[in-house]
């Protein structure tokens, strides 16, 4: 992983609250890397239109795949687009409502999204997202048919300009306000992974593979 | 609560999996209520651009808020809006590849965001922002200050056009993958709210709040 930083450019300055900006490639990745639904901007008509989904890095490329009926894929297709992963890490309760806020890590990238042709860039791509979810599962499933892969569009994205926004620690009250007989501190977030629960419909003697028994993501 | 539905328009209705798709306010409302983070989409130059941000609701009607100075509080007024809240519910895992896929609720609203202007009109949507996240706290901080009223942005947007988009259940395998040793099922996902931490800088005697011994969140 490399540390050189992306370009700054007008774009993706922090004009506020500069120190919360970050634009080296490692914050950046770090913050990709420990997601997996972004946000995903792009225009029709003129209007912004913002959709959910899942990604995947891989170097300075993210990926995301979907139904080849799909409209988002259709209008980002040779588009500008803006890509944003935000991880909630904690509410912050300060003494004021003024000085209240939320611990997070955002990265935000733009770049033009260009739909992969070949079968054998299509098939490694989505490897590499099952593997970024489970490492050891892709081997495991029911290899895609040709008509799957056909049904699939997946885009890959360059990330031309990025930037992260990271809050971390405590409330910042102001002085005279510490005085003042109100908690204050921070509430841990975390997106937790519960219990996996089959289907219901196991062949017989499958058991719960190794990577399902962890902890926590996001 | 209303049940009446958004209009259904070219820019809101799923074309497909169209059973994923919801309209009517209820079910809109409650993934709405049920955060407090959201992305907001809008437009640059023709350019989109997605920023995270808090919000609440009230009535038909999303509000967020941050620095006067904020540039997308600048570029979201009085120009068109996407608001997209996503709730990651599940991974779902499939016996291939292809029927994989994610159990979430998003809700994307669309609008014209305008400022609020009135000091008591700010304060309320402030008000009841706090109380969004943790009710009975706001009257428990110290009240916000003329200059602090000032140095805040609060915006508004009557929602015009709202669908949702849910997922919920065990994966739906092909008929003949059934048969293969291969663990299917979904792992729970939930955004969970950790002990409180004070900041090491309480004044004497104060106690976490009732408010703060709860569990979940998302």
């Amino acid at each position: 992983m490399s540390d050189e930083s992306f370009a700054s450019s007008e774009r993706t300055r922090l004009r506020r609250l500069p120190k919360r900006g970050h634009y080296d490639r490692r914050t950046i990745y770090q913050i990709l890397d420990a997601g997996f639904v972004c946000h995903i901007g792009y225009v029709i008509d003129g209007r912004p239109y913002v959709t959910p989904t899942s990604y995947w890095r891989h170097g300075d490329k993210v990926y995301w795949h979907g139904s080849h009926a799909s409209r988002m894929l259709a209008e980002v297709t040779d588009a500008p687009v803006c890509l944003t992963v935000t991880h909630v890490d904690a509410l912050v309760l300060a003494r004021s409502g003024f000085h209240s806020s939320i611990n997070y890590r955002s990265a935000m990238l733009f770049g033009t999204a260009r739909k992969l042709d070949g079968e054998a860039d299509k098939l490694r791509a989505l490897e590499a997202f099952a593997e970024h979810l489970y490492r050891g599962r892709w081997r495991e499933l029911r290899p895609p048919t040709r008509q799957e892969l056909l049904a699939t569009t997946v885009v890959e994205m360059q990330i031309e300009e990025a930037s992260a926004k990271i809050r971390t620690g405590p409330p910042a009250d102001d002085d005279t306000d510490y005085a003042l007989p109100i908690w204050a501190g921070i509430v841990p977030l975390s997106l937790t992974r519960g219990t996996p629960q089959d289907d219901g419909r196991l062949a017989a003697g499958v058991e719960v593979p190794g990577y399902l028994r962890e902890g926590e993501t996001g």
